[in-house]
């Protein structure tokens, strides 16, 4: 095992100079000895940001092959621009460097096998560090499936929903990837907020596999309104056409079943929300009430008055609190997210220390990733059945 | 205006007798005056009730063309087997009958195409009892529509959420017509909740319409675990391969470019919704949390924290309670489903006894009823798009 380990961060926007700060050099043995951003001013205040936390200034560039191919480095965590995830983590496992990609989608098929075969010939392990499969509730209930609480699982919800209009529409000189993205595209542009806990609990890669999707977007009108609402007329993004519906639905079918239903929902007024939903043959959660439905309670025979149940998923901590999060409590919640985030950077630092595989692994990623590709693909046919690629190669069988 | 008006009712089921009891018999004016059932015992139990409620007793017959052909029977309500629906309401209005159908899917288009022409050939009105067009946050939340409160309306939700395992599975030896459907179709078998009240405050048929859908079904889990629950392998249900999936999705588009998210979900535990959401360039509304939220409140900025807030939507109903409401409550609130059908069959009494036309007309029985058959195509093709009928023929951009 090794006790310390070196890491090199590229990409140090919002989320990087965040999770830096939070829980990138609080982790115990964790060193960032390098960072990089595309952007002079970014990366400048990454390295000043590490010597301010730790009073060691890191190697700082706007290169990243550069600081990939710096010998020193274990590891190499991505919180880049969502376009540069894929390729960066190509580079940084063919440098026989653990990488750790932040939350996005793929831009194309081949980019998710490509993904894939890089980690089978290096044998580099890649972490996707979609956090919300950290999240207590997300855990608590994976802990319940798997203990039969719900039955057989049938059907699962899930979504990104997030009024994003502030930061989509108004980063500082519209350096933010997602600006871009809302322009050119229209799909689900960030699935894995909420598929990643619901293929985690649906088996996905492991016995299961997702085989197929449809996707139907809106229309686009909650952008426009705010920019005119809010910097009228004459802003820069006034007459922007948007390509990226407000609201758009995807269906996922498993092999085995079930349905997944994931929706993205960041350009319309709302409160946030992962939508997650989980529906079995004896009991259901639902994250929009926070309640938790079991067949065999008497209150359930009240199916028209479930209202004083709402938000009684609490109750359930007790009995089926996941180990992680039971863990986790004692030794003191930190970091952002609700303490999911730490959770997860811990998660992929412990496999680089320990030179073991890690638990959100390129098959996971490739299929969270492809869905957003895919998703574009049947927009644009009428919502049109896509097969879902087995990324495992048929491996999945035998996981 | 014909003070007095006479009906007969075709189907004594539960929802017939029940209907008869509680909105049909204590509306003023109105006589009924033939009850039929194909089950003798039932058409019996029909003409006991009348009976026992007037003491008149009514004609009574186990033939339904008889029943339409009687001449002094103003209107015909038809509470019967979902497959009968629109065969009688057809020949209803053939024989100059007023026709009121109860709530039920198509089975093919050509009927729906039937059902409209047969009105525009006869010039006799047709109504669609759905009677969750008259749920008052249903009126309420399109009051606050047409009123802007919302803004531009992008994307709605809505669903037929309820238990229905004992009702399809435990009917008085089987005479259910949901036990045969769920044997042996797969489908959103009951579109119009919650799609008729959404389909209203989207102003389809009224310059816009539903263009296409594609419909997603899950696996079929929950009726078979529960009949080997309830009554094991020796029940003459026990080996029964459910054709229904427990949870369908179903995406609809419409001409203006809102999406319309509809659900059927019956054969699983869960607490009864209809799913009902509104989402705008302005605010939203949740039935699931039964919460309205609101861009410009100062609450609105605290996207993450939206728990204080549920169950607010009835701080809205003293600025937009909707007049048929308002009236109602002064006049005091009757009959079954929180008063929601005494209002429905109340609107197609109205418009018998002064001979106008009905508030939910053929046209939009046609649209809503047709989305049951195409959902099961749109399954059987893997959720390919399919496209729905302009049932007004071009009309819907002149009403």
């Amino acid at each position: 095992m090794k006790e310390n380990i070196k890491v090199g961060v590229i990409g140090l926007g919002k989320r990087g100079m965040g999770t830096v700060e939070q829980v990138m050099v609080p982790q115990k043995g964790v060193v960032v000895a390098a960072v990089c951003d595309v952007y002079p001013d970014r990366a400048q205040a990454g390295a000043d940001l590490v010597e301010k936390l730790t009073g060691k200034r890191p190697f700082a560039t706007t290169d990243a092959h550069e600081l990939i191919a710096l010998p020193e480095l274990d590891a190499v965590v991505i919180t880049a621009a969502w376009e540069a995830h894929i390729p960066l983590a190509i580079e940084a496992m063919e440098h026989g460097k653990y990488a750790a990609m932040e939350v996005a989608g793929a831009y194309t098929l081949d980019q998710c096998h490509e993904l894939v075969k890089t980690y089978e010939k290096t044998g580099v392990p890649c972490m996707f560090l979609e956090n919300c499969c950290y999240g207590r509730t997300e855990l608590m209930i994976q802990n319940m499936v798997r203990k039969g609480a719900f039955g057989c699982i049938v059907y699962c919800e899930g979504g990104y929903c997030h009024d994003l209009r502030e930061e989509i529409t108004t980063g500082e000189e519209c350096r933010h990837y997602r600006l871009r993205n809302y322009q050119h595209r229209n799909l689900d542009n960030y699935p894995s907020h909420e598929l990643g806990p619901i293929a985690q609990l649906l088996d996905i890669n492991h016995g299961n596999r997702m085989v197929s999707l449809n996707s139907v977007a809106s229309g686009s009108y909650g952008l426009h309104e705010y920019v005119m609402k809010t910097r009228g007329e004459n802003d820069k993004l006034a007459n922007v056409d948007w390509a990226q519906g407000d609201v758009v639905d995807t269906i996922i079918k498993c092999s085995r079943g079930e349905t997944i239903h994931i929706q993205l929902d960041t350009s319309l007024p709302r409160a946030y929300s992962r939508r997650f939903t989980v529906r079995g043959t004896k009991g259901m959660y639902m994250e929009d009430n926070n309640s938790i439905y079991m067949d065999d309670t008497p209150e359930a025979n009240d199916h028209f008055n479930w209202k004083p149940h709402w938000d009684n998923a609490q109750e359930y901590f007790e009995k089926y609190e996941h180990p992680i999060w039971k863990q986790y409590l004692a030794e003191g919640v930190q970091g952002g997210h609700d303490g999911m985030d730490w959770l997860v950077y811990g998660a992929f630092f412990r496999a680089v220390q320990n030179e073991t595989e890690v638990p959100i692994d390129v098959y996971d990623a490739a299929a969270w990733m492809a869905v957003s590709v895919l998703s574009e693909q049947s927009i644009l046919l009428g919502g049109a059945p896509v097969a879902i690629p087995d990324f495992t190669n048929g491996k999945f069988t035998m996981r």
